[in-house]
């Protein structure tokens, strides 16, 4: 028997991948719509906005109206993004947001200096400021993230080792900083990762680490999102994050098909048919994916919400065999 | 290590299940264009057009028309679909087809009610006839196949032992006509599949007829085809069926990002990086997959030919770590 875990959590960063990519414009009102039906399926984490410059990305100029115009819901954990001290600001100021931070690394120079404009070394002197500043704001920081831990585009394969080395390097800031860290996150940004490769690194982490939460947030650009998901799950990883629908498109060939993060209702899907728990409702995700389609305004590309769960065709058919 | 075979073997179906659903009209030369483009991919077999009624299905009216412009290419198996004399005698005509019988079972008595009006009892009478007839003209049949062996929207999941005793029963009938049965597929009909029960089915299955050799046709209608797909290959399945593009679609929800059989390019996308041989060049076969979108004029679901192959990429970068 594979070591499945018995509850998956799952992080729903649909609005957030999707409001920043589409081309829109999504009116405010239809952000709120599809952030309260996610509201309603029982999914713990909404990762709801970025708080960013709007001439950047203009999907996400109205992120404080739409906060303030949410159904918050209680035990529902929302979340915002924030590349800065005013966009820190904008999000301490909504009130019921969850402000963390957390200890992000990279295996690809090139990428950190293609995405932040860093050198490593630079990047590195950048988190320990940003550190200093959630200490002296008591904001928690509980989480690393090794990004592209899978492979990277410019860099090619990331090998285990050097995931590891990461792990540890992180740990080591978080060391510094007197932080207590509970999970690490393994992204597959780039889609470089096949079910193998997240079982051996997977597998690799948990042995130096066996004490550490293991998270996996699986970009499904190549069409191996769901495999990879099942892999982690036969690795007992039990945190996954996921985008409704699919929402969220890669920047290779947006609105065309293909999808970014992993698309949250078939995670659930293929959860709830190898029996393990996610507290969420399937009919009702199914039905916030039907929202998030009437709100991009096109098809998205999650399959099981056009395809149909099997619970009542099952209720239907009985035990007939 | 998994029991990844060496080499995987893959069926295309992309023609024959795009052109029957698709609105189209699509033209006999682009018709032409899809299939002479798949056979410069190294794929061994494709199933290129069904001999049926052309006021029922449009699209495969130009049967003839489409085969008999193709580039036939050496060493490439091409088949196609028949459901009467009629439809068969068209495809011998040909000439250059391979023509072969199968025995498919089905699970499910109100699937085999609704789909072929027939009782099981009718339907092993029907498939007597048949049978004989094959045996007559010199027609090879060498596969029995396993229709919904996953489960069936109509009598709900398809337990292990009821795919064992179909195959029994099927392989039974041909004994009866003094057959060699060779392969037995398992088709996951209305994709209920999950990566566990593929592995379950294929692992009872395998246990009683150890030297079959077994085919999987599994269906992405809820997004489990590659994972699917991945169960098989742990299992050591080396057949899979796979429609390029993920043409076909699914009759819930058709031409709306909902697929039909697991997509081929995302399909060799998996083996090759699992370090499994195809024989088929994933470059040729992504050119094939834009062919089949602008065949059919709009986007198509597969995954990989929108988000590149790694080949180049992994090239470019080197191994950088």
């Amino acid at each position: 028997m594979p070591n499945f875990p018995d509850r998956v959590h799952i992080c729903e960063e649909g609005p957030r991948e999707g409001f920043q990519i589409e081309p829109g414009p999504i009116s405010t009102a239809a952000k709120i719509r599809l952030i309260d039906a996610l509201s309603e399926t029982g999914v713990e984490h909404i990762q709801t906005m970025s708080f960013v410059d709007p001439r950047r990305v203009p999907g996400m100029a109205d992120a404080t109206e739409v906060l303030r115009g949410l159904k918050v819901k209680p035990g529902i954990e929302y979340s915002a993004l924030w590349f800065n001290e005013r966009g820190l600001r904008q999000a301490l100021d909504i009130g019921f947001l969850s402000i963390e931070g957390k200890i992000t690394l990279y295996p690809s120079e090139t990428f950190l200096k293609n995405n932040l404009g860093r050198t490593p070394e630079e990047h590195r002197r950048k988190l320990g400021d940003l550190l200093r500043k959630y200490g002296a704001e008591g904001i928690p920081v509980r989480r690393v993230s090794i990004s592209s831990a899978f492979g990277c585009n410019f860099q090619g394969e990331t090998p285990v080792d050097v995931v590891v080395r990461l792990v540890r390097e992180a740990l080591e800031i978080a060391d510094e900083h007197d932080l207590t860290i509970e999970t690490v996150g393994l992204a597959d940004t780039m889609a470089w990762g096949t079910p193998e490769s997240v079982k051996r690194t997977v597998g690799a982490v948990r042995e130096k680490y066996p004490d550490m939460t293991l998270s996996l947030h699986l970009h499904d650009t190549r069409g191996m999102g769901i495999a990879n998901a099942y892999a982690g799950l036969q690795m007992g990883v039990a945190h996954f994050d996921g985008s409704i629908a699919g929402l969220g498109g890669c920047p290779f060939a947006k609105h065309k098909g293909a999808a970014g993060n992993v698309c949250t209702e078939d995670l659930v899907f293929l959860c709830h048919e190898l029996g393990i728990e996610t507290g969420i409702d399937l009919d009702a995700l199914i039905e916030a994916s039907l929202i998030a389609e009437e709100v991009v305004g096109h098809a998205l590309p999650g399959k099981v919400a056009k395809g149909g769960n099997l619970t009542a065709l099952r209720s239907k058919s009985g035990t007939a065999h």
